[in-house]
């Protein structure tokens, strides 16, 4: 394809010799061994990044949610299912890690228990369900003595880039990828996205594309930042 | 394929003429534009049921959950995505309906309020979640007057036998397939199933198989009882 074609000319080495690890799709919180609570991701964003990153020159290692995609190649696929796992696989190898790309839709509540055996039906009409907070993946990465270059991810249905600004400062992190999940045809389980990149100083819009060219054009925006923060 | 010449040789005909509606698949309920509760299904065991109902000579409608699989051919697909909408579409269609077969694993709740917007993480430790009791699927199609020949599914992770038996008369329906979904190798996500086939009078057991031979016999004894209970 000539995108294969364009991406091996001119994007070979921009992050030769970094490594990069990127967090992908949904967490899912088990309530028993049948149900459990999750989010709309398919990780294709996630994925899209990794080969990106991959075709970049990165040596990448993708710590994966539940999805229905294949390993692209060349990278270290780690697979997790909720968000407590993901965090221990985010921080095991965190040392290794220049840049830390946190795309996984984390569930932010997990249910108090787990229960072992089904939980029968009962004949009350009403049920209560108590959740407590999950880790904070990325706040807890930006919040390292020697952390990675660190970007975030914010899927907001509104005031997208007020809450953007404000995730990127109050977690610390040095970038942030914001996109508004209320439009039809972008994001969440859908092939295209449009995003704004958003950090400290800067604010760039990039317009709705596929989310394989769409990588390719954040990996090269992370790479710049990165290389300026240095 | 062998199975595929089997099949065209013994089971064209025992549901020729016949209308069966299946469910399959999980049911999502919304939490908010991004969040759901849900249940393992890989709609797998449905989809198969339906192609094995479809070669047996049967006019297939398939209601179906949120799944990544193909449309099986010669099959009517009707998609859903909550509980409350495969209740709708099973009763659309129910007075053409000669077999209804439960395969779904539908939420048993759901949220009492879906959020319009996404619901920010605050800053309580702990979160309420407050669900409803949704429409017990199989349990009203086996109440209607004219009712189909009613076949359920009971997933359990013990007593297996008891709570089909229980669920077979509480709901008034004609059937139950039982499976242990503590097992590992068989049931949710799973390509293999083992069951006990439950009727008022009889308990068949069908050992552990590809869930396409499981189905070409699960759709042999229905079509078995359903005659003999004309």
């Amino acid at each position: 394809e000539i995108l294969d074609a364009v991406s091996n000319c001119f994007d070979t080495g921009t992050l030769a010799g970094l490594r990069v690890h990127i967090t992908a799709g949904p967490t899912q919180e088990p309530l028993d061994p049948v149900r459990y609570i999750s989010n709309h991701s398919s990780g294709k964003m996630g994925y899209a990044l990794a080969q990106a990153a991959t075709d970049a020159g990165a040596a990448v290692t993708l710590i994966s949610g539940p999805v229905n995609l294949a390993q692209p190649d060349h990278v270290k696929r780690i697979s997790v299912t909720t968000a407590q796992e993901m965090l221990s696989a985010s921080l095991a190898n965190i040392d290794d890690c220049d840049i830390f790309i946190a795309c996984a839709a984390v569930a932010d509540y997990r249910p108090t228990a787990i229960a072992e055996h089904k939980i029968k039906k009962g004949n009350e009409e009403i049920m209560e369900l108590h959740l407590v907070k999950n880790p904070d993946i990325v706040a807890t990465v930006a919040s390292l003595e020697n952390k990675p270059f660190t970007v975030g991810f914010a899927a907001e249905t509104r005031d997208v880039i007020n809450y953007a600004r404000g995730k990127l400062a109050k977690k610390g992190l040095d970038m942030i990828v914001a996109n508004d999940v209320s439009q039809a045809g972008i994001g969440f389980n859908s092939d295209e996205n449009a995003v704004t990149l958003v950090t400290a100083n800067q604010q760039t819009s990039i317009p709705q594309t596929s989310k394989r060219q769409l990588a390719v054009q954040l990996i090269e925006q992370i790479a710049k930042h990165y290389k300026t923060s240095k």
